[in-house]
């Protein structure tokens, strides 16, 4: 290894390798706290061909690569095992914006990107650069890649799949793919592109991205909806859709536990519908003609949902302000459930016409079998995707409920998943945390085919490895 | 070989098993009359566990498999080669819609469903399947599936590829992979959805799929302009673009060139527009809450493109009839240039910010090497996607002209394509007919990770090859 250390020295800036403990520690625990590896070495190349040498270097000597962005991952994808042997590669100094194409309205971008850096230079250019998720002031458009992150514009813009045009990419041989191609039409074969997006770094090393930019809109208004059940709040998403189509740019769904979870820690973000309503639902209209013009078909809508008996209450923010202490509101469940204690979470899909059954019957189950737990299951509802989260009674230690139920409580909610055609992973990806449960749920056709593509691709198996599949 | 077809007789009944000449025959040329092969049989399954028996036998006796739709490609990806010894595998018998689902918005459907029967049974249920391409009365699903088929509403509702969530594939090795799920979140592993789509049937065999359904417009409105340069309709399509933003759904471009020679075959389709402007655009919005304020809406755009100098002349199509009738005007370019006489076609994407330099110096580079030559420029020019195809000029022999200069003139527009980071087949694919330029078009390093799937997939090859990628 010592011999590796030193052809790395050849590439990088000895300030560039971190070897000591305590240089190398921020960046072998993830954000959330909860996976820690150890490392060789952490490198930190600045450019693409850098990042290819370094490959090459791996490729050599056989050490695997960690590749890694903000490390803000939920499924510890970015952080490296407990071997010391493997490295991990930041790309935070690859933080460049190379272009804005105003005519093509596009952004290239390097994967060491800060997400909100690249929101507020669109911005800049009076463009919308649409990915948005709570990690956004420190996450990476490299891990957002790799990760295909969601977020809550999905409902409108798509996925960060959805927003990506071209790539630059390192494989494990150590070439570089330059794929960094600002086209909305290009069908020459096999797309790479989407092959790299999603596999975690386990296919090859995404290092820059064509990226497509948006019209900012000029009026967005938000309101919050009570709902009595799940089918309203679904026929209610359907009467949206129509209405409104592609200005519906947020339908958030908060269950009356997980408003009760965030008025216990916060206070000040009660719910400012009468009596916490069952389901609450918040909903909000982006438009690029005029103010009054979407105040007006919000309304209308509303009015037709009160008609319809989906709604049984509705507040309307007056201003931005009060817009953002809504969506406040919603983003604070993240904290009360961090403040209250670890709970189970599940970050799942269902489709829009089994969600009515899911929750019903999820629900039923869960209380049945483990009495007195608290169902903390909120989520982006016009995605179908729910953060479906378990918390122990009230009382209870949280770490000794866990301990015990952990493995019960997952079994059943994946079992109810399968059963409606469901995701076990929304939004967050596979990375170690559900390595071992995607044999299952892809079923053994598609799994071999991900094992295929990854020997092909990585025979050596140097790319972060067990990570999303094992070979 | 009599062992194999022995064999598919297990599987398939008599009659689904085609072997006499003149049943193979309609199966061996595609529907452009550009491409005749031929083959030891042609089989017609029912089932995707029919067409995963026959790949096993394929496997086990070594023969090739050319699987096909509606055979309407452009670049010959359906049609057999001339040895005789590949079998076709049409799955025009797979043409069941299997679920309408409302609340979820998705459709599935069989791959030789015919994609004007899947817009007719949407609507039936009020939603706008939004694929929409000239061959829609012919071409199917699975063909538009494998090979992304682009078309005119791409603009506003992507290709073929951002309309599907999930697929029923069967492998090289005979396997069924069921990914029909109908998720708009689903980060589990590798995107083997995307790998399939675009790949024409060289690394699988598209079955079903589920695609997403929208909401059908209540009001269009369409509308011809005339601009003076390309960097005006660019400025225009922008213009569009920030102020309808998902209301625009048409944006295409025809030059004089393509117009006269329209209203030299079809004299009612002539521009009316006055005097037949340089460009001529056709614009489309499409509403969902009321005609009035769709028309005000493109009213007050078409000022403002008036008051910056961006058009010089505008007419409001007045009902459906006359909507349909500038369409018209747009597809009968493609039929005027078939009355004409064969010309040499690229179909071609440019960055929009490249488009203006690209046609300018295409176009003086074209007739200074080919003096007299007629450039019959069109497309979908909101997508960057042009229709760049040189004709003869007047009076000289089509056959001879092509024989002649097809070659010099493939090589001087897709050397302007390469220069402006351009797509040398943006909607119609590879197939065979741009085989043998993909390796320069794609660079080393993405046409070896082509060719490292393709063995990884199809080891033995026997999946349509030598279409898109030769192992």
């Amino acid at each position: 290894m010592q011999i590796f250390l030193e052809q790395l020295h050849q590439v990088l800036d000895q300030k560039y390798i971190l070897t000591e403990d305590q240089d190398k520690n921020p960046y072998l625990t993830d954000w959330r706290k909860r996976y820690t590896g150890k490392a060789l070495a952490v490198v930190l190349p600045r450019t693409a061909q850098e990042v290819a040498q370094i490959i090459r270097l791996c490729a050599i000597n056989q050490v695997a690569v960690v590749p890694q962005g903000g490390h803000t991952g939920f499924c510890g994808g970015a952080t490296p095992d407990s071997s010391g042997k493997q490295i991990v590669l930041n790309l935070k100094r690859m933080n460049t914006i190379r272009e804005i194409d105003v005519a093509n309205q596009t952004i290239t971008v390097e994967a060491g990107c800060i997400l909100q850096a690249i929101q507020e230079k669109a911005a800049a250019q009076d463009f919308l650069f649409p990915l948005s998720l709570g990690a956004e002031g420190s996450c990476m458009i490299g891990g957002n890649l790799a990760t295909n992150a969601g977020g809550t514009n999905v409902l409108r813009y798509g996925n960060t799949r959805d927003l990506c045009l071209g790539l630059e990419v390192v494989t494990a041989k150590g070439e570089i793919w330059n794929g960094l191609k600002g086209l909305r039409k290009d069908n020459t074969g096999y797309d790479l592109r989407d092959l790299f997006i999603g596999s975690e770094g386990t296919l090859g090393i995404i290092t820059a991205a064509v990226m497509k930019l948006y019209p900012l809109p000029i009026s967005q208004w938000t309101t919050l909806v009570a709902a009595d059940s799940v089918v309203s709040t679904i026929t209610l998403l359907n009467l949206f859709q129509k209405r409104a189509t592609s200005l519906l740019t947020g339908f958030e769904m908060m269950t009356q536990e997980s408003l009760d979870l965030n008025e216990k820690h916060f206070p000040q973000m009660a719910n400012p519908l009468k009596g916490n309503p069952p389901y609450t639902v918040l909903i909000e209209l982006s438009d690029h003609e005029s103010e009054a013009h979407v105040r007006q078909l919000l309304e209308t809508i509303l009015e037709e949902a009160f008609e319809a008996s989906l709604i049984t209450d509705a507040v309307i923010a007056n201003n931005l302000a009060q817009a953002n202490t809504f969506w406040h509101m919603r983003e604070h469940i993240t904290l009360a459930q961090a403040e209250e204690g670890a709970n189970l979470k599940h970050d799942i899909t269902i489709p829009l016409s089994a969600l009515e059954s899911f929750i019903e019957e999820t629900d039923a189950l869960v209380r049945a079998k483990f009495p007195g737990v608290r169902i903390i299951n909120f989520g982006h509802l016009g995605d179908g995707n729910l953060h479906y989260n378990i918390a122990p009674p009230i009382g209870v230690d949280h770490k000794a409920f866990n301990l015990t139920n952990e493995k019960p409580i997952h079994e059943l909610v994946y079992a109810q998943v399968e059963r409606c055609q469901g995701s076990i992973s929304a939004e967050h990806g596979v990375g170690q945390l559900k390595l071992e449960g995607l044999r299952a749920h892809k079923g053994e056709v598609a799994h071999e085919l991900m094992k295929t593509l990854k020997r092909a691709l990585d025979p050596q198996n140097i790319l972060n490895p067990h990570k999303v599949v094992s070979i």
